[in-house]
């Protein structure tokens, strides 16, 4: 009798990009353990070391995985220092990979269930490197968890993970300030604005102020501005967007992770 | 009794890039629906917005997949606007994607059997954005359509789908006047002469001009005109091809799609 | 009776790249065959023509996959001329692709048990392309092989393949001289220099000389050397590697494949 069943698929996320086969060996790893399990990539293009980036990654997409679904990720700066590998368990998933604030998003939008140092070197490749703990810790860890391992083998329950500081939108003179959080492969600017922060304002009579510009109302998709001109919508992670229509609003706004927006409602 | 049977393989096409977790979401969707199904990449590389590289890309992949496959295709700046969302059904296959074009040269090439209008919202996850139809209605759909469900449920049939304007190659003067259509990672340039066009030439007389560099005779193959020289052969697209040995023809030739391209005889 | 069984795992690596559908074509045609073959990509990143990052990136990967597995690799500037399309089978693997050295590195780390030159074309896609063995022989060959067709099926026995010419580091008064031998995707420089050349080495007395720089001791992992800083340490592949924390040593140091590594002792 446990709560974790075992699982049909593991996603793996990390900052490992395309060029080298860190990855592939992840797979070989995991297929070795537990050869059914379906894997699945999440994305390997975080930029590197971009831990935010990753953990607004992996929190965007865990809603659109069955239940049971392990997540793995390993953006990891800090790999084979003091920073402790773990497992976080969810009523609805389980998330494997480093300690530094990487499966905080993602797990701390479910119910937690416990949390789990892995400190089992049994389950575990030996030897350990210092350096590729994506190889010898998470693969390992995750295949074996995938095929009905109990947790609580894997190490000690812990009370805690780190979790990480995404900045806050504030409400301002009638308005609200927010930034830009993440810039998708498109140029299209996700800030940390939500739909709930917007139920008070007239949508057609919204301003979004970025830079020295100012883009006016809601749209409802890409398409309705224009190619070449700027937009704002509420994408489909149920975020403020600025976009520019069959353009690229990183390029033409020069903007950033960080970069300042400004919403007035009239 | 239906013609469409379930799929064991789902194929994926799209200008998503491998920076975001976009694919990966589309394919948490697809299993959570129809687990056991294949899901193969054919590539996500399609340059944003470019509708024709995508459908190029797809109609040289669909004849080496097994009948009945399913292949998913989103290039779609018009997302959420009034173009349909469609499934195109062939004697060979089923494509399922925004009705702008892509579909058209791979299906085109096949038996049209029908094409619906994806117009059924109970097959859609809700609430369907209205800027990320790939998770919300192609990916759905596609699973559905990989299970077994009938295509006259997904929506309502309709006579016809958007077809892409591929400029066709003309004859002048005793030779033929094309252009590159595609360039492949390598910066090899295939253009929109195929190798039928080339049946009353003599392979060995056959002059081909780009910019002010002419490339005379056709190769077998790459290695066969040394590092460092251009060459022009037959692809395994059945297409001509303007290539550089152990180099790349776009930066040698600073070529373009659309670059001209003039093929004599002699 | 034979020494090769059917293979559960068939991995794919290529200087294709992520642009073009041309490893999406060759999991069709592997599916078409062999339908439940799971398929894992090692890297389509590799360097457009480079066999040599080709064979590294392999050699890193074999040792982590299942008994068996197939791995079909294709750096093939050569594809359609003399070279020639090979099976090598080891104790622990099967690897197929062209004979340019592109499978020494892995293949020859394990106990060889026959060549195989694939000149059987029944084993082959028809009409057979000059310009693209992927699709036409490796991907149908491997997928055969998954299957369960004897190695003596595919052509004709042959006594050798060629080997490729990796550096060796050479001792040099008490120090040893070696070079970058592969570079990661965060700019960490891989050289030849092994673990064991290290052996009569004190790790906190050793000095890494690269251009200008020297690097003193080894560290156990890249978070130690602090924000900024270089370092040294020996990688998960067993090689001695210089990175710089949170940042690019390739960029920092203006290194590259081949750049001169000096290590001293005191």
């Amino acid at each position: 009798m446990t709560t974790t069943p075992a699982a049909r698929i593991i996603t793996l996320t990390t900052d490992f990009g395309y060029r080298d086969p860190f990855v592939g060996i992840m797979k070989g790893v995991i297929h070795g353990i537990n050869p059914p399990v379906a894997i699945v990539d999440l994305t390997h293009g975080v930029a590197p070391q971009d831990v935010t980036g990753g953990a607004l990654a992996l929190a965007a997409a865990v809603d659109f995985f069955p239940p049971g679904t392990i997540h793995v990720a390993v953006v990891d700066p800090g790999v084979g220092s003091a920073r402790r590998p773990i497992l976080v368990e969810t009523d609805r998933a389980r998330f494997v990979g480093p300690d530094n604030g990487l499966l905080s998003l993602a797990g701390g939008r479910q119910r937690l269930i416990r949390v789990v140092h892995l400190s089992n070197p049994d389950y575990h490749l030996r030897p350990t490197s210092m350096t590729f703990h994506g190889r010898d810790v998470f693969a390992p860890v995750a295949a074996h968890l995938s095929a009905g391992v109990p947790p609580e083998k894997l190490g000690q329950a812990v009370e805690s993970f780190k979790s990480l500081e995404v900045p806050e939108p504030q409400r301002e003179d009638g308005g609200i300030a927010g930034e830009v959080i993440y810039i998708d492969g498109f140029g299209n600017l996700t800030t940390n604005i939500r739909r709930e922060d917007l139920e008070t304002f007239d949508p057609s009579r919204i301003a979004v102020r970025i830079g020295d510009r100012v883009v006016r109302g809601l749209s409802a998709n890409y398409a309705s501005a224009g190619a070449g001109n700027y937009l704002a919508l509420i994408n489909s992670w149920g975020h403020l967007e600025i976009s520019r229509c069959e353009g690229s609003a990183r390029s033409g706004l020069d903007a950033h992770v960080g970069t300042r927006v400004l919403l007035e409602g009239a």
